[in-house]
């Protein structure tokens, strides 16, 4: 019996990884949940997993929570970044859920990884923002860190068995997102609406968006890099429209290992989970010979300059992804709430990037610290 | 450094085989080669690598061959299967590559492994006649079977690291040959020209036209049955025209495992080799970009019979699968020599299978017994 906390219980990853709780009660148990904003779907998640202790946001929510709960059973309401904290590190939790939106998972997750809990990790931005403090905590830990993003439960399968010396390099597959044959006059009139609308996968607001500007694939590039140790060189994207073929390794003989399957997120998440083991469900499962063809191209970078920009934080390091990620953040809110054009995107952050002065990162303040300097920074621009 | 016999080595497989040798001086040493009939090609190999000892097919061979070999550092000549045996078991050597073609492959390949010999195993014919057999013999010596077909090549490195018990199902891709797209009345017309004409792969003839009557596709999965400790129903066949992803394996998840390259027999031969290790080459990788589309569909059991009548005696067991192999042998043959049409391939073959009552088998003696017998049958329908 593995027991669970899930950072993130009530968005997109959170919900199917308590549909793979209720699948396997045997093997999984809730011990904590945490949420942003949605009570509503919160207290539906309490009724039904119990979990000793939840987590929201705000205090007020929480007061309002604890109000609406039954008296006796009920759990612990906390909030906050310490909330979420408590949840991460309560003693008899196995595996944290990493599953918060953006940079707030960044705390939780790397507190969980300090008191020795395994980590299910869907918030690429803990790896974005500090992924060599991250690995280097785990490792010391003995803490096993195992992706829930398509492409890096794909990278990590693909590596299973086969030897890291004998690897040449990565390949992360991206559809290419809802614009991906746009041209680059027709992306600058596109609407949130539009960009929410992804073809191949079903997913939260920000990463959707991130997934139409393709920043999502730059972020992962990151997170791949520290996760799987690999030199930037060592990381190539492909556009592969059909979503099929969720990454692959090549090794240095010419071999390309691939992992394969449906778009349906239930599979990298269910495989943290059960590592590395793989776990029946009840999906359809996938039929190449109805898919038909997988194709692949190499990503245009002229359209899609968050990937170049995200490509160009990772080479600089230091202080640069976590203020990519801030400005990004702040760019992809403002679009979501209309303010900003969709190609206001990359130039938000790249004005921000660019007015940055990347240092070193030897803490997690140190990264807090750049990640707020470029939120106020990308809010001014915003503003001005 | 291992010390290798090849037995083929002036087949396909062995003139690869050698080339990686020549390579990779430091890895291998060759103790051992023997050749049927090509004796020019059999001298140059022993003037470049200075075997120990090889052998020839027929007595008369190996005493012209010594004729014309330098006094004084000649290695040893032997001759027919005793000679085969001879350099398959020789007390010096580690790896057999078991490259000869057809049914006399059989009986060098399983006295290697009675000697405790690894084997890199292209003769599938071995797996095909007598797969309990070689199994059971290979698990009582400690003797690695490691394949040399791509298609189990990359059913081994899609295995590599996943546990056994998660398999669902493997699937063996493949090209469909010269003639995927032609009409059962336009395969009637084609001549032993045309079917050696492979679209992807280059190969030996009697290979050639197993691949153009999908025969090879039939052997392989009875080879994987047997490699892999499947069921029958565990195996699928797609056609994937581009052979570029080589077979892959599902698991119960839904994740596929599969592995790609450029189709080159020198990857999966130098895989066997050096497992579990992924050797560098100097081949031009593949970019799945340039290749643009891989597509896939199910194979035509109508127009290729020989397929259909090689999962029937995978399914019936025991001396059957000899009987296809030997009836098919003949028939090849016959094609070859433009005695029989391409359509006669099956029909050959279904009629020797018809009257033939299967028994098990429980020694190498009855399975050659059963070939010999199908080899004997099928002649005798040729020349009725």
């Amino acid at each position: 019996m593995k027991n669970l906390t899930i950072l993130g219980s009530t968005g997109s990853i959170g919900v199917s990884a308590l549909k793979i709780v209720s699948s396997n009660p045997e093997k999984y148990k809730i011990v904590a949940l945490s949420a942003g904003t949605n009570k509503d779907l919160l207290l539906h998640q309490i009724e039904t997993f119990r979990p000793a202790a939840v987590a929201v946001l705000e205090e007020s929510l929480a007061t309002e929570l604890k109000s609406r709960l039954p008296s006796g059973s009920a759990p612990e309401v906390l909030h906050g970044v310490e909330g979420f904290v408590r949840l991460a590190t309560l003693k008899s939790v196995d595996t944290v859920i990493s599953a918060m939106t953006g940079a707030a998972g960044l705390i939780p997750t790397y507190e969980a990884i300090k008191a020795g809990k395994d980590i299910a990790l869907a918030n690429k931005e803990t790896m974005v923002m500090a992924g060599p403090l991250v690995m280097a905590e785990a490792k010391k830990r003995n803490v096993s860190i195992l992706p829930i993003d398509s492409e890096h439960s794909a990278i990590l399968q693909s590596l299973k068995g086969h030897i890291k010396e004998d690897l040449k390099r990565v390949i992360l597959t991206a559809s290419g997102g809802p614009f991906r044959d746009l041209s680059l006059d027709e992306m600058r009139e596109v609407t949130a609406t539009q960009a929410l609308r992804h073809p191949n996968w079903s997913m939260g607001p920000k990463i959707s968006i991130d997934s139409a500007t393709m920043m999502n694939k730059g972020l992962e590039v990151i997170e791949a890099k520290w996760l799987f140790d690999l030199e930037m060189d060592q990381i190539d994207i492909l556009i592969h429209p059909q979503s099929i073929l969720h990454s692959m390794v090549e090794y240095k003989d010419g071999s390309f290992i691939g992992q394969m399957g449906i778009p349906d997120m239930t599979v990298p998440i269910a495989y943290a989970l059960s590592y590395p083991r793989h776990m029946s469900n009840d999906l359809t499962p996938l039929a190449l010979e109805k898919v038909g063809t997988l194709s692949f191209k190499r990503p245009d970078m002229k359209r899609f300059k968050c990937l170049g920009l995200a490509l160009k934080a990772a080479t600089k390091g230091g202080s640069m992804p976590a203020v990519l990620n801030g400005a990004n953040e702040i760019a992809v809110d403002a679009f979501l709430k209309g303010t900003i054009g969709f190609l206001d995107i990359p130039d938000l952050i790249e004005k921000t990037m660019d007015s940055h002065t990347h240092s070193p990162v030897e803490t997690i303040e140190t990264v807090i610290a750049a990640d707020r300097w470029a939120r106020e920074t990308a809010r001014g621009w915003l503003n001005s």
